[in-house]
């Protein structure tokens, strides 16, 4: 299991997907389920979850197709993020066609991805490419997006992320999200990589990976959770039933 | 979808459930899915998730056996609560084998039940009853279980819970589970009964129903969030990524 998170805020994007890093190359820069393409006029990030194979074929179709100059899946001739997406959910379409019978008789053939990011001319921008290739975008409404094991790390986020909190603070709740999960799910597992994009910086340059000894890692969730401690107990108790003494 | 969750603790039990209340009967007294068979050597509640005919045959079923001398059905009879999840397995069998190829074409037959309290003689336990009639005992490992929508609410109990932990704050611990299932997934909704039972006691009689405009849960969730809100502001932002300004 997987687990992708990806966060739209007025000040730019927060993404984090757990999984081992790679080296990088040439200007695709990957980390397992954490892939980027940038050129000086955008920034594009693809976060995937599912069939390993399913997704890593349509990552690399679309790494060798960057700069080839075909309008059907060269991520650096869509003018929106909107066709970004269209063009990573007909690369998901085109992947499934020719593998996903083949693979089915062994297990569960689909992959879903993130795609965010930032064209010049518009703001950054969220989606979810579905497993059928059709998706959906983020909105002030819906700030984050989330991928593969949801739910454990989900309330956090409902409870603290608004449009207009900062990057680094979006950083924070993105990580103890994966904290909640990493607790709750044995198969979501360090590490963690984080990305923060500065709306207009066209630079996916703000990339950390959390690995398991990482100091600041450790003084997060203990600082959360003995946080987390204080505050339940400062909290009132709940009254005792009213009819106390019989039912 | 329901979510029922049982505690465990060195002070007694904290049972809580979703649900609509009924009126009580008798011995017997009813919320939706909290149900509890009382006598003045023991103290048993029975929470159940899944199909309701399901569940309420097998809690019917107990309901009439109670006090009527077979000890296969009989719940006045147990004399460990191993007896009584066992019992309550038996019945959900029973009750599958009888029904379970009539409902399936309609739907999922199934269900299951966190089967908890005290009789004299030992402490109290908490048994997660299985579709398959099967059960685990909760442990002071695992000093929680849960059915039904269980993960929303599980980070907070897997970092806050301790069997040390006394009744009031394992019932805050609980509501505020039950609140970050809540704003998650629309499916599990007020009124929750929330029953603490303490060790000893053979009573449980300290059954609360929290409804939609119960003041102490609006005054529980907006401290809890403003407090969580304040915590995430102090921690530490992660540091920036060491080679940054280039990939």
């Amino acid at each position: 299991m997987t687990y992708c998170l990806g966060i739209l805020l007025r000040s730019g994007l927060v993404l984090a997907s757990d999984g081992r890093s790679n080296a990088g190359v040439d200007q695709i820069t990957k980390v397992a389920k954490l892939n980027m393409v940038t050129h000086p006029d955008r920034a594009i990030c693809i976060q995937s979850a599912g069939n390993l194979a399913t997704s890593q074929a349509v990552v690399s179709e679309l790494e060798e197709a960057a700069g080839r100059g075909d309008p059907a899946t060269d991520l650096r001739l869509c003018h929106s993020m909107f066709e970004a997406a269209r063009v990573v959910g007909e690369r998901l379409r085109h992947v499934s066609d020719a593998d996903a019978k083949y693979v089915e008789p062994y297990g569960d053939p689909t992959a879903t991805f993130l795609v965010s990011g930032q064209i010049k001319g518009e703001g950054p921008r969220l989606f979810q490419v579905y497993a059928a290739g059709n998706f959906v975008e983020a909105t002030a409404r819906a700030p984050f997006l989330q991928i593969g094991e949801t739910k454990y790390g989900k309330p956090i986020l409902d409870r603290a992320l608004a449009p207009e909190t900062s990057l680094d603070e979006a950083a924070k709740l993105a990580l103890l999200s994966f904290d909640a999960t990493i607790r709750s799910n044995l198969s979501v597992g360090l590490p963690i990589d984080l990305l923060r994009y500065e709306t207009d910086s066209f630079l996916a340059d703000n990339l950390i990976t959390i690995e398991e000894h990482n100091a600041y890692w450790r003084e997060l969730r203990e600082g959360y959770a003995a946080g987390l401690a204080a505050l339940v107990t400062s909290l009132e108790s709940p009254p005792p039933a009213a009819g106390r003494g019989g039912i």
